[in-house]
């Protein structure tokens, strides 16, 4: 089909350009919506957009108040959903955020991926790529609840003819507990055991590992929480694409079951003010992993027209430094930083 | 002079290896004492101790209450005096601290380095350095009263026969308000300019502009205050070492006058709730820019053996991170992030 002569001058001569991934996208969702025969960017993008309501349903129903939700676009494509929770009865804040990018990587950013994704040509310019991903941050209120965090993501960069050059997974879930209960551990470990094993037996002790090393705030020689599972660039050399979306919808239907019982244990339980110190102190702790050692975070913040306030969102509402604080001998306290310089087989 | 027969076997017939500047200081301190002839490295640490000392004193007598004093020791040579004043009358958290470091810096860090220090060569494997620097932070209860911090520091690297190979000064001033009082910001400026003015007329203009630079929140589009001045890498391409040091110590000399009279009008002031949370929202963005920009928060991280308290003393006891936090339009709190938005000349 010759394009109609009025079209011809407009392209000077030039071959028409192929549309982008996110042109593509776009009618492809118009003209057919998403099917299981849709690309794995539209069906990682429909599940991680009902997951997020679930979860926003499920936690208003634990606290009591609503979350706001702000919608924003990106201007070359994609955008995302923040839904925020803040000063609520059981979470201090909690935020559940959605992301959808389109993009193109600059070589510097396409060497650096390459250690792990051979398929990347490390001679284009640029490459076009999509990110889409679901992450969740939860800091209640009563010390003795954890807070809890999960981020599950979905990468692919495309040929300049539109077709998928290179693809993976990534994610995981950790608890980050002031107070330790060791059977609420268990429970959480467990549960994600469990949506491990039904996909392979190896993953729970290969990425729970990871999570224990990534999660590690290195200048204070702990682990930022208990830990829980982490992985990235599972690609085609790890299983195909359609097992590792099944895998990583069991990970992310965990999250509700490992939390939601903690929570309800844990939220109206009473405490002292000393006890709600030590959390303050805690919660300093978790904002330097997060933007000191945090990839994520890092990635974000450099990110040119990045939404800050949807990064940043994992930050807690409050947080406190003291000097030289030290738990006292045999306290709880003492007990739950030992853990933290020593990772414990959980279940 | 040979050698006594029985330390000959001793060095393997190789030759003695000449003594460490850590050696060296040492020595020459226990036979001399420190005096204008000593090298910069023993005048250097002599002057932030006196001062470390002279500041703790009268920030005591604005407070009320003492600072807890740590002195520590580095295995291979130096050490520091942490001084630290938490939950005071005046100060939420006062840290005074000084650092001196002999240590070898790695073949990377010299690559570096050279950039700003031709001196450096480039061909070593690694180079025996010393680092002397007095740092404050000042964190008020008010949230009339301003935050405040300098750091003054020498820097000098040593060839393998003990001799200085490249020498610089770093250092600088700079304030931090939640809520703005011109008449503060002008004394404060204007202090620090009349001591600039006294050695170089063009370094007011030039430090102050590179203290807007540095201090820039880049992620939030906002410096981390109202500036002072902020300078690095003063060498023998900028004065001679003699010029260079007279102007540190009056650029130090000049923070008593230039903070004490704003802490006096400040410290009773009366407040709200809201001012107060206010001031922990812009605590969180102090938090942002030491732990996501500031390079010497970073070095010192990344030091391994560095005392992690002393480098952390600069964060604030309480912090707040509050989703899509706007000041009200036409409000003080507004009239302030403008300002941070667009750097402003005092004096």
């Amino acid at each position: 089909d010759k394009p109609p002569p009025s079209q011809t001058p407009a392209s000077g001569g030039l071959q028409l350009e192929s549309p982008t991934i996110a042109e593509r996208d776009n009618l492809s969702k118009r003209e057919s919506g998403v099917t299981p025969s849709s690309p794995m960017r539209l069906r990682m993008e429909a599940f991680i957009k009902e997951n997020q309501q679930e979860i926003v349903r499920a936690l208003e129903a634990v606290d009591g108040k609503r979350f706001q939700q702000d919608k924003w676009d990106r201007p070359n494509g994609g955008g995302g959903i923040t839904c925020v929770l803040q000063d609520g009865n059981v979470f201090e804040k909690a935020g559940v955020n959605i992301s959808v990018v389109y993009g193109a990587l600059p070589r510097a950013a396409i060497s650096k991926m390459r250690a792990n994704h051979k398929a990347l040509d490390p001679d284009v310019e640029s490459l076009e790529f999509f990110a889409a991903g679901l992450s969740l941050v939860l800091h209640p209120n009563n010390p003795m609840a954890p807070t809890v965090h999960f981020n599950y993501r979905y990468f692919e960069t495309a040929n300049t003819d539109g077709s998928t050059n290179a693809w993976w997974f990534g994610g995981g879930s950790d608890l980050t507990p002031s107070y330790l209960f060791d059977e609420d551990v268990i429970h959480f470990h467990r549960t994600i055991k469990d949506a491990c094993d039904a996909h392979d037996k190896d993953y729970y002790a290969r990425f729970k590992k990871w999570c224990d090393e990534y999660f590690s705030v290195k200048h204070r020689g702990e682990t930022r929480g208990v830990g829980g599972i982490f992985f990235d660039d599972l690609d085609e050399t790890e299983k195909d694409q359609e097992s590792l979306f099944a895998f990583v919808q069991s990970a992310l239907g965990a999250f509700l079951p490992s939390y939601l019982p903690i929570i309800q244990k844990r939220k109206d339980m009473p405490y002292t003010d000393r006890e709600k110190q030590w959390q303050q102190l805690r919660r300093g702790r978790y904002v330097e992993f997060n933007l000191v050692h945090d990839r994520g975070t890092a990635f974000g913040l450099n990110t040119p027209g990045a939404r800050i306030e949807s990064i940043l969102m994992s930050l807690p509402l409050t947080a406190r430094w003291q000097y030289q604080h030290e738990p006292d001998k045999g306290s709880r306290e003492e007990r739950l930083v030992n853990v933290l310089k020593k990772p414990v087989d959980w279940v």
